[in-house]
């Protein structure tokens, strides 16, 4: 049976994969891509933001090269930013419980 | 229910906080606790190294600071380390099935 952490990588890679295609051997998430697995995996996060071109800013952020895709390393960039931050809430959490 | 994205970011976070220890208000995880966290999440990578100093080294590169711990941001670096390596074999796998 797989840890934890294997199967958080493993889901990670296959949300990834789920979303991307292939072209020229490499795999890469288009802009509308990006913006339908943002909508099914962290809706939350899209429907709290007021800018409509939040999906645009993202793929600003994570596409160095400008050309509409972003690769695996890119979106786990993506990922980490939105995972520091829900750990960051995490410990406000975990410190408001031990207050009391 | 959580998406897949939202159930592996938890998931991480959780793994992260299993294994860290609060200090002044900080968490991180000592390198003992790497090595412990690493033999229960990540046993087959640890099982292939050769070298006995592969924790020291991880913490080395890890630890910015030579405290001695990391933070989650710095753990989440090396589980992005491993995911990459995991995605590009995945990558190959797929390429293969496709030959055939």
């Amino acid at each position: 049976m797989p840890s934890d952490v294997e199967s958080a990588m493993e889901s990670l890679i296959l949300v990834f994969h789920r979303y991307a295609s292939e072209e020229g051997g490499y795999y890469t998430v288009s802009r509308d891509k990006l913006k339908q697995l943002m909508k099914t995996e962290l809706p939350s996060y899209l429907q709290a933001q007021k800018d409509p071109a939040v999906i645009d800013k993202m793929m600003k952020d994570l596409d160095a090269s400008g050309g509409g895709q972003i690769n695996f390393e890119q979106f786990f960039c993506l990922i980490a930013g939105f995972s520091i931050s829900c750990e960051k809430a995490y410990q406000m959490k975990l410190k408001k419980t031990k207050k009391k």
